[in-house]
């Protein structure tokens, strides 16, 4: 076993520099900014006390640096993650006791164990599963949550709920008890960061300044924000803030575990994996792919596995890459993964020294910061633009929002992934076929009912598009029957293969019984472009043997043998599309005909 | 909607003539003398009283004569579906009890009311989902394990259980018990019933006599042994007897509706109906094509759900159309359905005047009876062949042969269906992907690995064996930006889509982003071969506006156009393939390199 494989570390921390140590340091300063306030708000969405938030950006970081392989990626507590955390952790135990607390350390150990099982049984496949329009519909429906769950600070009333039936209701009845200073704070925090983010950027860029002052004010609202609580003494008038937060890093030590929650957990758990490493993954590659970098998914397995064990062991939460801080990184220079390390140093000297400082920060001003940051992540335009590509897709987009939002973050993200496999399969069991006809001039075949083609009289043929496996080997059987009746002078049917990546047994014994049925009615079944990983399978059985008819290379050579004449003058119209005039657009290649 | 659609008797009652009645009645004799010991040994099987099966085999016949659109097939009970509905029952409650009388009635009305609601629904497609490798591996561990549980009746002791680990450790237990009497008989029924197979039919062959007289040589064997027992007085000694049979038939009516026995067994029900619905099927189509007829799915299911909601009524159990039965129907030279409404008849003659009759029958001869008949069905070479043509429909098959016998019925035809679904999933999660190259001479494009093919410098042809869908959108990324990486002097990338039958939204968003990083290391994509309801797709969407390349008919064009040197040139080289003399076997069609 290759130890370098597993360390990546080892790849640029012997070649470390001071030169490269001070653009990772400078960046490690600008996300421990960024990263003070969101930790301690996406600590509180997930119903955990702030330091946990604060714990879980200390060692996790430290972990995805040994054995991550993104040089750019920050992990830390993100608020889907923390949504879905809650929304595990609610159903079993109040938040903010001690229970709570123990079973979202387990969360985040199950979670740990599960990627890095995952990184050593190499199993990042599973995280195809989670479909483009699932995520996009997960996300977006997870981010409205947010924003609604978060109105309990914004407006200081006691909203309870983690889904659209339990939080709109209560917020209707709720909303007269609304806490003025509390929302003046909280309104005032969201315009302040709503500035500060494409008008303050687009005021900085004209004047020459870096963006990346944009990306502090978050840390600067805070301060100021502390300054006005305690100043004007509001957290004696009501206004909810942080409180008091324990000073000193706790001793790591290995969660209580337990056999029974450890069960119970384990599907959120899984889920949360799967979440956060699509999630960690996709950003991580885009920013690989700007520096012409690689990132390599087990290692990221294995860096969030990692991640989230250290988060465990540290009085944490669930931690995954999160797209913000990442970018924030990679703009602010980050050049390794040393920047983390910094980043965790700093935020341990803040946990440290300045916690006493937090007590007066409102909780309203961490809300405006989730708000914020989560309203970029609702895209509901991404819902009609799948629908219009393919409604199968789009119905599993669909579902899983509504999901989501009405029943809840795990049963939406299961139901969407259940109806895309659902629809793929069902799409698969009933396959288009075409008949197939030459192109004049060339030697392609394309669809009688789409292309000006030629057809021979006596031999058929039929294009089946799909692999021919058990879903769809009886239905062969019957369309190809149907066919056969449907052209009584046919004397050989030629089955243009070059859709079919895969026979299986089921399928193959239809082609035999079809073999057989056209025998009868006296015709002969051939093969072509058959695929070098099909025909090998098909060397490994007897039908090769048995079934009388030919393989050919290509459909071409099927007919130019079969019906030489037809080919002949359909080549014979030669010019006209094969080697025709360089053509610009689509229309000129993709030529339908007039027939229906 | 169309009537006759649905009652498929209006098409041959009209014109039913007494010439027909003649072959359709002799027919429906040789077959009640079949159906009477069958009915009788199936319902024992099912640890129900005898007359259930012989009520199972009167109204079920007439309700699929009425619906069913074979003309040939014989329904009532099978050895197959009474084991699972032993399976299904024995753990809820005590074979012989009203109780469980009444639960396997509940069974017969539940998979009727779910056969019947799939023939509305029209999802007959389902039962696509038992894949033959599935259904080869149940049977066979099916077959087994009757016989085991059979040896009950051949021994004369009280041999219980339901899998493999329960039947055959008590087994060797209680062999030492056995009844001497009751075995002589059995094993006596069991050499006869051999002897009536194969021998006796050659022999009647060579005399040139009818066939068929093999056929009841089950039934002479009840006459014979009943005398046997009842002359002996063998009855008194131990041996066990059918006994007492209530005479006259019972007045139909519904049972009793239990809800939660129901919720208990509906996954046994729907497995009952897929299994069942399967096998009437296969053995309807094979029949059918054998007289250039044709059956409908749909109706097949309509026929099966009548029966079945008539065997729940009629105080029967599970029924579904019998292999030997229907073969013996065709053989005798049935014509329409209306055979077995003479069968029907027949039966109820049988039980209104013939019951006493059976009191004395062993069932030794029964068990005899189920073995010689399961026997047939135990397929172990199968397993082997399908083994050597694909690991994964082999490993499906061993999963549910294993399943069946060590776990269960149910747990092992889910595991197989299960296996069977993750496997296709796992293989096309990774396709197989093929730089292609042009054969010389022709126009067609192979494996560069598996033929002698020209290749141009600049562009690169990369067929991808699969649809592109979200198992594997990820996959292709990484590959392709791999495959780009060890071909730096090309231009141009044309993706052949010949075996694309699909483009997902979660694929499209991968090959966006392919296209993005293409761009950056200066290569254009292309397409080619694109099907039309994958074009069709795509125009729905904005990535042909921006993708940059061109959507060519072929991939020859695609050559031609963006590198017409080579194209040229392997063109020159024309005659060898293409137009070759006509070639016999396979290994000039698909000729493989000699490259690695």
């Amino acid at each position: 076993m290759n130890v370098r494989r597993w360390f990546p570390f080892m790849h640029w921390v012997p070649g470390y520099r001071r030169e490269t140590a001070l653009p990772d340091g400078l960046a490690a300063l600008i996300v421990t900014l960024m990263l003070i306030p969101q930790s301690l708000a996406y600590a509180l969405l997930a119903g955990l006390p702030p330091q946990a938030g604060l714990y879980a950006s200390i060692l996790p970081l430290i972990a995805y640096a040994l054995f991550g392989s993104s040089r750019t990626l920050a992990v830390g507590p993100v608020a889907v993650i923390s949504l879905m955390t809650a929304a595990a952790l609610t159903p079993l135990f109040a938040p903010g006791t001690a229970e709570y607390q123990g079973a979202a350390l387990l969360l985040a150990l199950l979670s740990g164990l599960l990627l890095a099982g995952m990184a050593v049984l190499r199993l990042g496949f599973l995280a195809s599963f989670l479909s483009h329009p699932v995520i996009s519909g997960f996300i977006t429906a997870s981010a409205l949550l947010i924003v609604l769950s978060q109105l309990r600070h914004l407006f200081g009333i006691p909203l309870q709920g983690s889904t659209l039936p339990e939080l709109l209701p209560r917020l209707l009845i709720l909303l007269p008890q609304l806490h003025m200073p509390t929302l003046i704070l909280g309104v005032g925090s969201l315009a302040l960061l709503w500035w500060a983010g494409a008008p303050f950027t687009e005021l900085l860029r004209r004047h020459g300044c870096s963006v990346t002052w944009s990306r502090i004010m978050p840390a600067l609202l805070l301060v100021l924000s502390i300054a006005v609580v305690g100043g004007l003494g509001l957290a004696q008038q009501g206004v909810a803030v942080v409180g008091e937060i324990p000073r000193g890093l706790p001793v790591p030590q290995l969660p209580e575990w337990d056999w029974m929650l450890a069960r119970q957990l384990l599907p959120a758990a899984l889920l949360i994996s799967l979440v956060g490493f699509v999630e960690s993954v996709s950003v991580g590659q885009s920013l690989a792919a700007r520096r012409r970098e690689r990132i390599d998914p087990d290692n990221e397995l294995a860096g969030l596995g990692a991640a989230n064990l250290a988060a465990a062991v540290a009085g944490g939460l669930p931690v995954t890459g999160g797209f913000s801080r990442s970018v924030v990184n990679f703009d602010a220079g980050a050049r390794t993964p040393m920047a983390g390390v910094f980043s965790a140093v700093a935020m341990a000297v803040g946990v440290l020294f300045f916690t006493p400082w937090l007590r007066d920060l409102p909780q309203a001003v961490l809300a405006a910061t989730i708000i914020v940051a989560v309203l970029k992540l609702v895209d509901l335009r991404s819902l009609r633009r799948t629908w219009r590509y393919s409604r199968q897709d789009g119905a599993a987009q669909l579902a899983t929002l509504l999901g989501v939002l009405l029943v809840g973050v795990e049963a939406g993200v299961l139901l969407g992934m259940g109806l895309s496999l659902l629809l793929f399969l069902w799409r698969t069991s009933r396959p288009h076929m075409a008949v197939v006809g030459q192109l004049p001039g060339s030697e392609h075949f394309r669809n009688v009912e789409r292309f000006e083609v030629v057809q021979s009289p006596k031999v058929l043929s039929l294009r089946v598009d799909e692999s021919l496996y058990f879903p769809n080997a009886r239905y062969l059987e019957e369309r190809i029957i149907e066919l056969v009746a449907q052209h009584p002078a046919i004397e050989h049917l030629v089955l243009m293969c070059s859709g079919v990546n895969l026979i299986d047994a089921s399928a193959l014994e239809s082609v035999e019984m079809i073999v057989e049925r056209l025998r009868t009615a006296g015709i002969q079944l051939h093969l072509s472009e058959v695929k070098g990983p099909v025909m090998d399978r098909l060397r490994r059985s007897e039908f090769l043997q048995h079934f009388g008819g030919r393989v050919f290379v290509s459909q071409f050579q099927a007919l130019a043998e079969l019906d030489p004449e037809v080919t002949r003058s359909a080549m014979a119209d030669a010019g006209t599309v094969a080697f025709g005039p360089p053509s610009g657009g689509l229309s000129d290649e993709i030529r339908p005909s007039t027939k229906a």
